[in-house]
């Protein structure tokens, strides 16, 4: 069984297992190859100390080769679920697999994203964040899909192969996908509604107006990361963001949190820093 | 009136520092132009992201750099104490200057070396940490003289300019300073005692041997950093250790801590991450 599995490839799960592989713990990072594309897209970073005016491209590239140099590979696939069990916890990824370890470490970022009205309330009864989890379930029904990068369109494909219809409702500028069954609608839902599970998005109309529904049996919310609490059972959050002491660790026992997950500052320097401590924190746990 | 300043040019200063300068605060940053021996002493550090096993040599000067890119400067001055006031605070140094802002970033550090039995509550009774401040204080008396680091043999030569006999205890090597009213000595004493004020230095016995005393009539402990409770009246502290929120704050409104100051793991990863995470409390602050 595996020390640690740390999701995320940002600088917070870079720190983190950058110090887990100094220390010689064995790990997992789960993330993706580009490492972060909010760090890539970054102008210039003016306060990282040690590089100085450096663009995101050149930060990427720099923690590309460290990475390389360490040793230390990514796993490219996307984390579903995270389940603490009594001694150990077990991951489950997109793709099918299982993982077990001894403890986890969260860093999965912000999405910039804001959740939808009954998102949360909806979760597991018609909404759903995952793909190639969930779309099978949806053969021959209508849902809509909400799409936040360009880079998960191949995960609408595959949901417009089971679905008879697909709302698509990008979040993103250069849309490709074309199938007969797909249909755009270029304003983004007020809210999720239904009984038992999703029966319709409703949308805002102009003053006067009445409401406009879509009446959907699902709503997949593609996006490139998954908030904490969607991904971790009964972790304690506030405002999306993880809660952590300065140990960074969570309210589940051997689950710690770093970066932008745990709150603001959205910011290099912090995230790095939190993701040391949390690796820190990592040996001590296994060391108790 | 500055918006900050930031005591300590390691590496959670230097973050701090960047970032306030981003944001267009003001501040002074105070230090050494050496930035920090503790990094400059780093053979390999293996884990910081962004530099791909870096020599803590290699590393100043990188940070160096930026500082003179980011057209920040450090003051050189040592810090003697910080006076919080109702709505700023003032900072005297050993040079006999005062500053005023309205926030303060303790990032000074931790001290290696332990205090010794009695340090503490003599502190003020004939215990100092600063030659320069209180030297004249002991005309024609003797005194002892604790040092933990070469660079401040200056300060030792100006106690002797003013003491009758100074009892040398070097905790470096390559003693240089030579005078005829020092002595040196080269063991550790196990307390300072006396009864309202510092009286003798007591220094361990073999097994069976008396106890073997010092008569002083004051003891300066000169050190690279002051311990953060001996420079802020006030300042809750815990083992050594500044007790922060997981914004930096203390329990002194507008003074915050970052870096080896505020505890383990002292590593660079987390102290520029509390540096930057200061920073942004002290703008967030300086809002409210």
């Amino acid at each position: 069984m595996l020390d640690c599995i740390i999701i995320g490839s940002g600088t917070a799960g870079i720190s983190a297992a950058l110090t887990l592989q100094a220390n010689g713990k064995t790990f997992l990072l789960f993330g993706v190859s580009t490492l972060s594309e909010k760090i890539a897209k970054a102008e210039l970073i003016r306060n990282y100390p040690g590089l100085s005016n450096v663009s995101g491209k050149s930060f990427v590239e720099a923690l590309t080769a460290q990475l390389k140099e360490a040793d230390i590979a990514i796993t490219e696939e996307k984390v579903a679920g995270v389940y603490a069990l009594k001694d150990r916890f077990t991951i489950l990824t997109q793709a099918g697999n299982s993982y077990e370890s001894k403890t986890v470490i969260l860093a999965c970022g912000v999405e910039a994203v804001k959740q939808i009205e009954g998102e949360d309330s909806f979760l597991g009864r018609g909404v759903s964040y995952c793909a190639t989890c969930d779309g099978f379930l949806y053969k021959g029904k209508t849902i809509a899909v909400v799409c936040t990068s360009k880079r998960l369109e191949h995960e609408i494909g595959y949901l417009a192969d089971f679905a008879k219809k697909v709302y698509l409702i990008p979040l993103y500028k250069g849309v490709e996908i074309e199938r007969e069954n797909i249909e755009k609608i270029l304003k983004m839902p007020k809210k999720i509604d239904g009984k038992m599970r999703v029966e319709k998005l409703v949308f805002s109309a102009p003053a006067g107006a009445e409401e406009q529904e879509l009446s959907v049996d699902g709503v997949f919310m593609l996006r490139e990361s998954v908030s904490p609490a969607a991904l971790v059972g009964g972790l304690k959050t506030a405002e999306g963001h993880v809660l952590v002491e300065r140990d960074m660790s969570t309210n589940i026992k051997g689950l710690f949190a770093a970066g932008d997950c745990t709150g603001r500052p959205y910011q290099y320097a912090k995230a790095v820093g939190e993701g040391n401590i949390a690796a820190h924190s990592v040996s001590t746990f296994l060391k108790g």
